[in-house]
């Protein structure tokens, strides 16, 4: 048995390229359709009704397309949508928080957990409680750090503004830390977490200063790995692999990969460029009916 | 390590009852508190508000005693306001709904699941939410079976009336079935359910019915063992078990088991006694402050 449908990735812009990328890296034999809705993102100042039409037009647009499953990589759109888009499809579904939750919830030994994201995710509380339904003795420290984003649309990656901006945002969890990662008194509530939960799918890309600064006691755990994890397994349980394991000798066809976005292609391709190298593939422009703003 | 605190459990009522009778069944070494909150019995058909608020004086009552854990065995209060109730207690509090969820998407073959509760259960899409976060392949057929409450609060465990208002009940789900169990048609979309989800804490008192009339290829999961298997994975998981089970060879005490009503104390025992057998221990009534109605 094998389904050669392509899984859909879908996010407000491209953030939720991270979790592509993870995607393409766990499973290289399956074919992706990645829709950013540029045009209308960043969805995080928009009201639930808006994330919800918005979502609901460009996951159609993947429906339309014949994937065989939708993931939200966008945590705004899996807090406010999930449960309706999972309504609306007769597809499987995947969203990025309880991924991320359960990954945390497995990682934590000292049952401390911290979530950095951006207001609107902290704001619905959702990996909050997607934590505690995984295990409800653990304690979640949660922390809105909307200098994150913007940080990475920019492309600052790394260098002493990357570092000074993350660790302002990560201060009021973690406290200032020394060279060693070790923490300087006062402590805040959270400064004895042992494992950080990335609640947004941009943050990966600044791991490497957000490791540093957390420190070698603190496990990094991120919802972009934790969903092409579930995913893998999603795929594995219910039979919708592209090849089957079994291997039946015939070579597989290259999976193609396609990227779509509502606003401007060169664009998109000059920031995913950016984030993720040179090598990103094309770029194509998708209309969406009437695209309202 | 030992915590000899009670877990406490609570429910609008008598039906949380067969989640404690399997949390004392696992359990042995554990104390319990029931409250059950009769005089403003049942949730179901009242405002989120009054839901929240009603159980929130009554898990403060429980919390008053020293409870390690909380245990919400209601479905309409765990709809509601598991969230509520997780960041207001600095304590543990495990809902029904999630275990009974993941253990019916372990339960099933051919990723058909039907679950029955009460209108206002089925109307939060709670079950259908939670089963899809296990595993969002799983087709979820919900259905609403308002007849059965008052069947067991009737005492109607078995005979013709009871076994003919499961099977009309049961009818719109599964469709008629013959004396084997084997489906007539025409066959409701459910039909080809092979996993029944028990998401009322009632129903259990109707699960040799409810077996036979879903017939043997359907596996009946209900929603009272799965929390009590969650409960007993909490408190290991957390250290909080009441004995080490290391074994210290010191004889542990009989643990206490306090009932707690809000209503009546003996129409609670009568009710009790009637649908859990004759030894049913003493029921103790309970002030909640200002008791709104």
């Amino acid at each position: 048995m094998s389904d050669p449908r392509p899984v859909g990735v879908f996010d407000s812009g491209v953030g939720g390229l991270t979790v592509l990328r993870e995607v393409i890296r766990r499973l290289p034999d399956e074919a992706t359709i990645y829709l950013g809705d540029n045009a209308r993102a960043p969805y995080g100042v928009r009201t639930d009704n808006e994330v919800l039409a918005y979502s609901t037009q460009s996951l159609d647009a993947l429906v339309e397309r014949d994937v065989k499953a939708l993931v939200v990589a966008c945590n705004t759109s899996t807090a406010v949508g999930l449960g309706a888009f999972r309504r609306r499809y007769d597809l499987p579904v995947l969203g990025v928080i309880r991924p991320g939750a359960a990954a945390a919830s497995l990682a934590t030994r000292n049952r401390r957990v911290g979530v950095i994201a951006t207001p609107a995710t902290i704001r619905s509380h959702a990996y909050f409680m997607a934590i505690k339904d995984e295990n409800p003795a653990v304690e979640v420290y949660e922390h809105a750090t909307p200098a994150l984003v913007p940080l990475v649309e920019a492309g600052e990656l790394s260098g002493p503004t990357a570092e000074a901006t993350v660790a302002e945002a990560l201060a009021p969890l973690i406290g200032e830390r020394d060279a060693d990662g070790e923490s300087i008194f006062p402590r805040p509530p959270g400064a004895s977490i042992d494992t950080l939960l990335l609640g947004c799918t941009h943050y990966p890309l600044l791991r490497p200063i957000l490791a540093r600064l957390a420190g070698e006691g603190v496990a990094i755990v991120d919802s972009a790995t934790a969903t092409a994890s579930a995913l893998v397994e999603l795929l594995s349980v219910n039979g919708l692999e592209a090849t089957s394991a079994s291997g039946d000798g015939i070579e597989a066809e290259v999976p193609s990969h396609v990227q779509l976005t509502t606003g401007d292609p060169a664009r998109f391709a000059d920031v995913a460029g950016r984030l993720f190298g040179s090598d990103f593939p094309s770029v194509e422009p998708v209309e969406l009916g009437a695209l309202a703003r």
